[in-house]
């Protein structure tokens, strides 16, 4: 049976040391991928393209937090009730499916649940009871007095509790973009994509923070005519970033140039323009805190359409959250052009209303109201061992005061651009797999970008004698310490050595024979053309690093 | 009261963004800690830089597996028996405790419990019933049919259970190094040191493969005069690689290296070398999978000598359990110069006394036995159900056949060095930390290597001048498209912002001035020297290239 592309990329990517499964000696678990000394360098790579488009050149700031993420808030930031898949049980084959995985792909969840259309792909039986199950995987920090915990479904929690933290960092301007790459996690209930759904994932996201009143972005002027590709579940169209926000197919200037970002960084990784676009989310397929949502998708033959990136606008929803459950100050501040003397009101709490009503919390709700700003003839309400209790109004008085203000108080929104890693590594190996024969026999090339490959360089000896030898791993040395991999080689015919550096991706090889006893140069040949140059070996780092910056 | 170098960095850490308590607006929980924008970008200068040691001279191999990780493979490799504390609870107070933790200085854990000599650090109760708490997060894998599992208290487990892959990536030639970055867990039962003891931490561990009867590095003889700086828990000294493995103070020459290696690391990222020595572990320290382990322990005025690397020799320990627990062909291969005709002893079963004895259970017994080879005139085993089961003498013959064997099979063993990411950059900040006075006034300074600094170049215009300000912006641009981070900043005067980059490190500030306009020029302020020197704005990036790579 001929194997699909999928099958033959993971086959080389375990057979050259790419990907493995993980902890396949005990049999191995759905869900979880190694990745291999080549792998692993590509990951790194990746992930420094990106800190390339997204911290030195958007100049975000990077954090790093922890994966274990508190109870509080997950609860807080709707993970804990939202964060679900809805789950049916099949009681004679005791397995256990996602609903969308099991059912046509032209049905909704909701149709398949309310007119019985859920069977069991392995028994037939039709399925009932569907229940939500929460994704994330949980477990507890400490013992005896323990806290409840789970594994981060995303790392932008991390930034969003930080937020007062960094915003003063920032020296309180907007827009301010934080970023942070790592791992988070998802515990699917039957994942069965292989690499394309992982229950533990890399992943790099941006929160990007603006004022709601200026959803732009200093840099979109210089971009506004570049194009980008949608597709808006009916058509496909190449638009200019200006004419997608004017036209309100993008809803703002801060989305439209968080997805060129993305498109720069993905293009310039390695992955087919044909096989790329972006899709906006219908309504009902937006996550729990988005108000909008464009996906990168890229093609692959095996899986279709894969969303490798989402770009969310997630408004003030998670700023709000965390405000409401903390009472933390995570403002920012809108300046006057100079202060203001403005009338707000203020409540003065009766004590001798409140005492009795509210015996020993009486004093806490006291504090809570004299800090409080009353908005409009609203009832007054506080919150309470985390439940809102309503004052009476007899209990207080308002009265208007004069109060000399520097700006307005609002909280951000934010733009997420939010990158799945595997992914897109998945979709870089299918582009840039090429399948052809050279001299009758199958001839495999993987052309990665230089500044992604794992391996920039093979360095060989032509043949096995210490004089080339010598310099060879000479050169080898020099290379790795201007930080460039290199794959050093001396096995084999110069062909067989060739063809295992473009089967792994590797741009540049160089061979050290006879002649650069004399002249002191050696050969570099380029995987793409073939072509070979002499070069003088003092000049080789120099040319391969420039190689790797400009191609 | 006056601070003690803890409290001032941490916080100075605070307050310009280096490190934050995780969690902080919901009560924050011991153990936690964020990187924010200078912190990450420290922790990510600190881990490019083991790179360039362990992964580019070192020349070994990078892999990245996942954090969560099955029972099974944590059963074998002793963790789920062995990572324990030993604690106990106050009733009264409600707590648990660390025994280690609450007793004298001078009283070992074994005597404590003997003697009765552990008492309640808040109520003073003698406390008794210690008992062990494995000290690994749990979770669980998948719903319904769940697979137990932990957060992985190591990354080394990830690299053993893919040795086999490894070996062939590396085309079966030792010694073969492959590391590991990222995170590690340890649910402490009461963790009360700060970042020093984190619950959640990041680790770069090496994992070293040696055939045990060539525990030899091929870089040895380059470095052997270089000295170590020693203490066997009596004295210190200065010692050559070459004599310390030659009077046996280290075992090994592998041993030797990676202390040489480890030492080179951690002073080119700034340790101070008189805050600086490796301590050998006494016998009754040793961790259950080592034969022999040296700390590199750094001097910390609030907590004297940090462990923050160990290097040990693992032996055979990790590999022959996984093989034990998997029966994966996990050996490596000696090669014989040629071909050898060996005799060797084989196991011909006997299925007429199986079958009666050993039931359903005959078949797979006389298919191990197959396999077996016989080492000596011991008694047989083979390992059914987990359990291991003693054949009897008269279920089969033992027969001498004849083999061609190209070399003869043994498990490696394994020098590990492990660092704690860190403990390693709280104590660059402390060891880096200098309070002067200027102008009557307190002045802190990091002087973190340029290298690792978080931020490289602050760029300032000398003035609110547009056109000033228009050169400066030009030059952040061309240096971060170098890929250097840099800190652009317009406010306050330059003596002001020049202290806030000393602050945090900020190796050089180059400042756009009116001559600019007529010469081109700009000036570069070095922190250390606080020398200035004028350079031509098209040579910033490779001045600043250089200057980062050469001091």
């Amino acid at each position: 049976m001929p194997q699909d592309i999928y099958e033959k990329i993971m086959m080389l990517a375990k057979r050259r040391g790419f990907i493995y499964p993980s902890f396949e000696i005990y049999g191995g678990v759905a869900g979880f991928y190694d990745y291999g000394p080549l792998g692993a360098q590509l990951k790194n790579n990746i992930e420094n393209l990106w800190r390339h488009y997204f911290v030195l050149k958007d100049k975000c700031v990077e954090i790093n937090t922890p994966t274990i993420t508190l109870y509080e808030v997950l609860k807080a930031s709707g993970h804990v009730d939202e964060f679900t898949d809805l789950t049916v049980d099949c009681k004679k084959c005791k397995q256990s499916y996602k609903v969308e995985d099991i059912i046509d792909k032209d049905t909704s969840v909701e149709e398949a649940v309310k007119k019985n259309k859920i069977k069991c792909p392995v028994c037939g039986a039709v399925l009932k009871n569907a229940y939500p199950v929460n994704l994330m995987f949980s477990t507890k920090i400490g013992i005896g007095n323990s806290r409840d915990a789970f594994l981060r479904p995303e790392t932008a929690q991390g930034i969003f509790t930080d937020f007062h933290l960094l915003y003063r960092y920032a020296r309180e301007k907007l827009p301010l973009g934080v970023v942070q790459i790592g791992r988070g996690y998802r515990n699917e209930v039957s994942p069965r994509q292989g690499i394309i759904r992982l229950r533990e994932f890399s992943m790099a996201e941006a929160e990007v923070f603006f004022d709601p009143e200026n959803k732009v972005h200093p840099e979109f002027d210089k971009v506004k005519n570049k194009e980008l590709y949608l597709f808006d579940n009916k058509k496909e169209m190449k638009i200019s970033l200006e004419k997608a926000v004017k036209n309100r197919v993008i809803n703002n200037q801060a989305l439209a140039y968080y997805m060129y970002l993305t498109q720069e960084f993905l293009l310039s990784a390695g992955v087919d323009p044909k096989k790329f676009r972006f899709r906006k989310h219908a309504a009902d397929e937006l996550a729990h805190y988005a108000t909008e949502c464009w996906d990168a998708e890229l093609f692959s033959e095996r899986f279709g359409w894969i969303e490798c990136v989402g770009i969310a606008d997630r408004s003030a929803y998670d700023l709000s959250s965390h405000i409401e459950a903390t009472e933390t100050d995570m403002y920012a501040l809108r300046k006057y052009d100079k202060p203001k003397t403005v009338e707000i009101k203020k409540i003065i709490p009766k004590m001798d209303k409140l005492g009795p009503l509210f015996k020993n919390k009486a004093g806490e709700i006291k504090k809570l109201l004299e800090k409080m700003e009353v908005k409009n003839g609203d009832r007054i309400s506080v919150r309470i061992d985390g439940k809102s209790v309503v004052i009476p109004e007899d209990c207080y008085e308002i009265k208007v005061v004069k109060e000399k203000q520097v700006g307005e108080k609002f909280v951000p929104h934010v733009i997420e651009p939010s990158f799945g890693i595997d992914r897109i590594l998945y979709c870089i190996l299918e582009h840039n797999y090429v399948e052809t024969r050279k001299k009758d026999e199958e001839y495999r090339l993987l052309k990665l970008h230089p500044f992604i490959a794992p391996i920039k360089v093979g360095v060989f000896p032509l043949v096995n004698d210490e004089k080339l030898i010598k310099i060879a791993k000479e050169i080898d040395d020099t290379l790795r310490n201007s930080d460039v991999i290199t794959y050093y080689d001396e096995g084999g015919t110069i062909g067989r050595r060739y063809a295992r550096m473009d089967e792994i991706g590797t741009p540049f090889c160089i061979t050290v024979d006879y002649d650069t006893l004399n002249d002191k140069k050696v050969t570099i040949r380029y995987r793409d053309t073939t072509k070979q140059i002499r070069v003088k070996i003092e000049k080789i780092s120099k040319n391969v690093l420039e190689s790797i910056r400009n191609s």
